[in-house]
């Protein structure tokens, strides 16, 4: 490795540290940060949240490391500045490039991308609507609906990984809708599918 | 006109005064049926639900007789027998295809996406869910949620027509919901925009 790469490595997990010990102190639980390489090589589940302009070149560099895990892809690409209107990527969709970049060997979950960010924030603000997941692998889909449901939301199976490509290009749509409406966080419930918190 | 064009519209007329008579029969209300280009060439608006196999052709034949009107387009570009998994055509969305066979001299409005057709043919079960409508035409979408508005259900704006990417493609999600979890025409609701039946 680099003299570059360890300095970069080095600012992530200062970073790391750091947001770590604010979650730690903002909720009681224990949480600790780390580099993203010794994160996902550590972790069963890795939770990727990032903005789309970096979401292929992290995968790439990271791609060894998340061998063999379930990786929960909430990436939406969006197009600044245009981030109310729908934008497909190169690949159809981000969840679908991530498959793509990390292979065969990484199951890939795509969800939660219609849960606002803004809400996500606020410990004191109840999580509403349903969480709509896919994956084109059984278990790690059930895994992340299991996930999901210890978040107090409900999780609802939303098929194969491709079907990420609806679930992204919702998103402009409800930042468009909050616009619109002068409103925060708008969600979206699935109506007529029973009223089981745990989807099932 | 040829003499087959003229006995493809003389069937059409046939089919459209039958379903017409039908459709009358059951709500009460005068419905009248003709052919394809005499209806779009007489009126106002047109809603155009047609599989999306046959959607370029009928939208190519009729080009000249929907100038000028408000089309509104409910297709989902569904890929039989595949019909749970997200297909983008390639134009992206359907309704971005109309209006690019159609051109500016028409204006496409793409919603009723997931309006249940099994709840839509039962005069008596009312229609549940918010439908999303967006176009790039700001009367045309403002009209065509005032017809949405006479339905019963709560129209909302979705923006740009590109947006129709996000609805379309959301069918496909909804019809995997309806099969794993054993239920017919799961709906939508956008929670957090509040309470008006006419989304204002």
């Amino acid at each position: 490795m680099g003299m570059r790469a360890l300095g970069r490595r080095r600012r992530e997990a200062d970073r790391a540290h750091a947001k770590a010990e604010e979650i730690a102190a903002l909720t009681g639980r224990p949480v600790s940060g780390t580099d993203n390489a010794s994160a996902a090589s550590r972790a069963d589940v890795v939770l990727l949240s990032v903005p789309y302009a970096g979401h292929a070149a992290l995968l790439t560099e990271l791609r060894g490391a998340l061998e063999g895990r379930v990786v929960i892809d909430i990436t939406v690409p969006l197009q600044p500045p245009r981030v109310r209107e729908v934008h497909l990527p190169p690949g159809q969709s981000a969840a679908l490039e991530a498959q793509a970049i990390l292979g065969p060997g990484v199951r890939v979950v795509a969800g939660l991308h219609h849960v606002s960010s803004v809400h996500l924030g606020d410990p004191e603000h109840a999580l509403e609507g349903d969480v709509l997941v896919c994956s084109d692998d059984d278990a790690a889909r059930a895994l992340v609906m299991g996930l999901v449901g210890d978040l107090g939301m409900r999780a609802l199976d939303a098929g194969v990984l491709r079907n990420a490509i609806a679930l992204e290009a919702l998103t402009p749509v409800l930042l468009h809708v909050n616009k619109k409406y002068k409103v925060e966080g708008a969600a979206i419930r699935l109506l007529g599918v029973g009223l089981s918190r745990s989807g099932d």
